[in-house]
């Protein structure tokens, strides 16, 4: 039995005591954006460092200004050895409404449900399950080989359910010690229950918030109306003209850096077979409503997007009220993608607001945020690496795909550390994050220990063997 | 001294009084729209009967399915004297946003501002200290004469502001009671401070509410950003769809009944001198909004309009929300003039939207009133009776002019009671009404008592000469 085997058998003959360690970590309301339970946060924060202490990491809590971190380390069989940071949270979302809960939230139990064994708890698919796979690989690793086969880092974050306040600041300040060769970063889905996935590509943000001002103040639309400038109507005409017929936004300069997506890979998103009444028909809708002639994937995968997240304007309670408002505003938010620049997409998206502007109205800007997109070479050795092990583990072959939303923690890797980030994860569409009765697959949780304890293994064999990456 | 001398005398002894006593009324927020106050609505029907009745009228509370209708009965000097039935509404629009008034919206004060002495409240102008100007010129002439000179009927409305439901079914079943040989109707604007005004042309309203709904629930932007249907985009083409790039509405036969204006009142109105600049400078604009090529006089009182009045969907609070919302919607409002008909352009106009509306989203349509426009011929004998009394009361010559608001009820009594209306207010241009810091000059509410004690007698004196109406 070869070395591999042996750790993937140790990993097999441990699974209950694994669950039940699991479980542990689980019975710790550690939810972040409620004050109530910062005591709890750092109770999770010390269960982890003590566990990895256990397979001999120095492991530490750290405290920052909101609950604290958890960063540990473990030397690697060799000096040149590849580092790996390692990050996930261990927070977890609100419970309400707890009475649509079918067991309590915080009491963790392997219950089947839908003809799987799942684990079901708050935070048991987000993202405590999630990163208990990595522990358990590296203390199966350990108690066979004695020896972790990378040096690997560790960064678990107790605030990513409540915007990660003091991430930033903890990077810039720990930089030197944080910075790896590349993180791996478990925090996302599975393409399905029996297809792993790596996310190649995740969409950047801009956003802006527009608020057009015409009188002074608001009118009797019988007295002024037909003479006076509405701004809905200014702002309606500017939200109209983001898109033309076709679907795509009009912004000068907005497709600059956008790149067409290799045909090899749209072919491999077209076999995942999702079609967009698939994708749609869950949400009521049927046909798609950006760029024409892409398929549904492309368009929430690799194409920039234009949304409106909210437009407010005038009298909008019950009843009418015959008023020209003096303002009018709306949020815009732009999805980017490859290697569109937020600044430019901004100060494109500003002057193309003021010139549909009337002279005598005005215009104000508010920025909201803004952060590139993340695009990963589909032919990187890393990923093919990432994808060889996984695809030894599950009964599919591993898939690349995208993602429609962010990870900011990507972002700061690369923007901070200089460092790219692997993203695999074990979750599924249906483990309800974020709402009552989450769960996370047995056999996720299982098999994704498995599949780290082979990635580590393929990037340690890369290392030796001199792989580029 | 004659008669209407010691009458004008004991408005002019009452002022401070009169002026307390309206405060009174101004005290109760009457704000129909919002049902929160449907008790102080009742409130203010109850003191203005209490108060008809003290000049000795014959006065009720009158219940509708909404809020309630005053109406009050005084008898003439002889059966054959002029029957005139004067109508106003007591109930005022909301006050949001608040924290843009200088005082409490409903503590009235007497005030300085801009030189001038002015009642401030809401419903100062609109419609509360129009309607006492006649109440309180039946005070005087019974005080003085012991008897009014016309037979007097009054119907107060609590609806107006609020697209009056009650009304024609309340006219239709009381028609024969609220019958009179004319209306008169305190509701609109002099042309300025020295200058009364009579208006022969009032906008009709259509009122319209959209909503737009695409997806099924509130969708993540980032996982469905470019694929799933944006209602807010829906929303924002079809507002922006409605006027051309020359300011006229898109709807089809929109146009139909619409006249041009004789030149020789197109005329007149030029002589008023009122400007573009002016108009719109004191609203801190100075471009006309509407059709282009029309003065500013034409596009307020004798063109039709489309505005928006409020909008609003997705995230509107503070900071940011990457969601596409579910719903979108907004009120619209069009203006009317001459013979354009309020259910034809009702019509035309969700025909407009339902083709803008993509087949797997779908729209509701909610109706907030219509009305058509009201034309007077200009030339008419009770006009001229009304515009003489005013010319003796005010500095300067009182001028036939239209008004861009509707006053609906003027329409219902002509349909429904055949009876025609003589417009005669005292508000001004710069009173706020539907905004923040609503007043009425103190000037308006004294010698609009004055002018009405004057109007009455004009009218009884026409009446015993025989003059044609």
């Amino acid at each position: 039995m070869s070395m591999l085997q042996s750790i993937l058998a140790d990993l097999d003959s441990r699974i209950d005591a694994s669950v039940a360690h699991l479980f542990d970590l689980l019975r710790i309301p550690s939810i972040s954006t409620d004050p109530a339970y910062a005591a709890d946060c750092r109770r999770a924060a010390e269960w982890l460092v003590e566990d990895l202490k256990s397979i001999g990491f120095t492991a530490s809590v750290r405290d920052t200004p909101g609950h604290p971190m958890v960063v540990a380390h473990h030397d690697g069989p060799a000096a040149d050895a590849p580092h790996v940071l390692f990050y996930g949270h261990y927070d977890v979302q609100p419970v309400d409404p707890l009475e649509l809960w079918d067991s309590a939230p915080f009491e963790p139990e392997l219950i089947e449900r839908d003809g799987a064994k799942v684990i079901a708890a708050r935070g048991a698919s987000d993202d405590k399950g999630q990163l208990m796979t990595f522990v358990e690989a590296c203390r199966s690793w350990k108690a066979v080989n004695g020896a972790l086969p990378c040096r690997v880092s560790v960064l678990f974050e107790g605030e990513e359910e409540s915007g990660s306040p003091s991430l930033i600041p903890f990077l810039k300040d720990n930089a030197e010690e944080l910075k790896a060769d590349f993180a791996l970063v478990c925090d996302t889905n599975m393409w399905n229950a029996e297809t792993p996935a790596i996310s190649a590509g995740l969409r950047g943000l801009v956003g802006e918030e527009i608020t057009i001002t015409a009188a002074s103040r608001d009118l009797h639309s019988g007295y002024y109306g037909g003479a006076a400038a509405n701004p809905i109507h200014i702002l309606s005409r500017i939200l109209a003209d983001l898109h033309d017929a076709g679907g795509r936004v009009t912004v000068p300069g907005f497709y600059d850096g956008v790149h067409e997506t290799p045909p090899d890979i749209l072919a491999s998103w077209k076999k995942l077979g999702r079609t967009a009444e698939g994708f749609l028909g869950d949400v009521g809708l049927s046909e798609p409503a950006g760029e024409r002639g892409r398929s549904i994937l492309e368009l929430v995968w690799a194409r920039p997007t234009a949304e409106v997240n909210g437009i407010t304007g005038g009298y909008t309670g019950e009843g009418f009220k015959t008023v020209i408002a003096s303002k009018a505003s709306a949020k815009v938010s732009f999805r980017l993608v490859h290697d569109q620049e937020p600044d430019k997409i901004r100060t494109a998206f500003r002057d193309f607001v003021c010139a549909r502007v009337p002279a005598d109205c005005s215009v104000a800007f508010q920025e909201h945020g803004g952060s590139p997109a993340i695009q990963l070479p589909y032919d990187s050795p890393l990923l093919n690496t990432a994808r060889a092990a996984l695809s030894d583990e599950w009964d599919n072959e591993a898939v690349m795909i995208a993602m429609g939303g962010s990870i900011p923690v990507v972002g700061d890797f690369q923007k901070l550390l200089g460092m790219e980030s692997l993203l695999v994860g074990f979750g599924l569409g249906n483990d309800r994050i974020h709402s009552p009765n989450e769960k996370y697959n047995l056999s996720s949780f299982h098999k994704g220990s498995r599949s780290w304890a082979r990635i580590l293994a393929a990037l340690a064999a890369d290392k030796q063997t001199g792989a580029d990456r």
